[in-house]
């Protein structure tokens, strides 16, 4: 389906989205971070066939994204773990919760909601900071790209220079 | 092609996908993140076709994420340009991003960096925090979902209580 793979691109946003930019693929990683870990509960919650179910999470597995494991209550069920890797997609999940809770619903249309579970009371905002915890709008930063030659920039330049981990 | 729409799910991940959750999409809103304007300096970017460009331009103006605009050197070009429901998505694409380089380049390899303007440096880490700051896991939150009935839910319960806003 998709006529072009980005994950040869020199762009983190393009490559990250080569991996999970799939509405199904997002959604079960989503109800991985609610708990959910048979291939039956995925189904029942996503409501999708199961010929899609079993390759999004054979693709996310593949991408080492999900893990499978014997289920935890000993019976013969596998279970879809969310790895290091997929746990690192929280912040990402939840953004996109904040975003869909600003701008998707009516006003005075109820949502679920993510709570801390220490206090029931809801997660803060996420936000785009500095270093050193300046809030940032999106116009105060931009992209530094690689086709500027890392050994053409001059340390001079200050906020165009490249970093190069 | 999608079987199933979420734009009614009380969930506001599958509202948010519903909504951007293609990859097509979603480089588009990078794109113009990162000042692309103008349909052909997407296409130009995006090695995208012309037909898709143009449906997906489309539905993010339809959906209110970008707005057209007379071209801003006075030229007769169209402009699409970030309403303010576009630009709070930048923590979603900064969150992909941020993944993306953990994750999706191998040791050595470089990507594109996103940078404080004023600074030069690298923006920070994005981070879900509670609302006094403390970081959370995924693991020390939880969703309240709104097939709990509110009116049922006991107050003493403290994190499993619903807060309906």
């Amino acid at each position: 389906m998709r006529r072009t793979s980005l994950s040869g691109s020199p762009c983190p946003v393009a490559r990250a989205l080569d991996a999970i930019g799939d509405w199904w693929s997002l959604l079960i990683i989503r109800d991985a971070f609610d708990g959910v870990r048979r291939f039956n509960d995925f189904q029942k919650s996503l409501g999708v066939s199961r010929g899609i179910l079993t390759t999004r999470l054979q693709a996310l597995v593949a991408l080492r994204i999900l893990r499978c494991a014997p289920a935890s209550d000993g019976s013969a069920y596998l279970e879809y773990i969310l790895t290091q890797k997929g746990l690192d997609l929280f912040p990402v999940v939840v953004t996109l919760r904040q975003w869909g809770e600003g701008h998707c619903f009516g006003r005075g249309e109820q949502h679920s909601v993510l709570v801390e579970n220490e206090t029931g009371r809801p997660v803060g905002r996420v936000e785009v900071r500095s270093e050193d915890g300046q809030l940032l709008a999106a116009s105060g930063t931009s992209v530094k790209k690689l086709r500027i030659a890392p050994l053409a920039i001059k340390r001079s330049k200050g906020p165009a220079r490249l970093r190069v981990d």
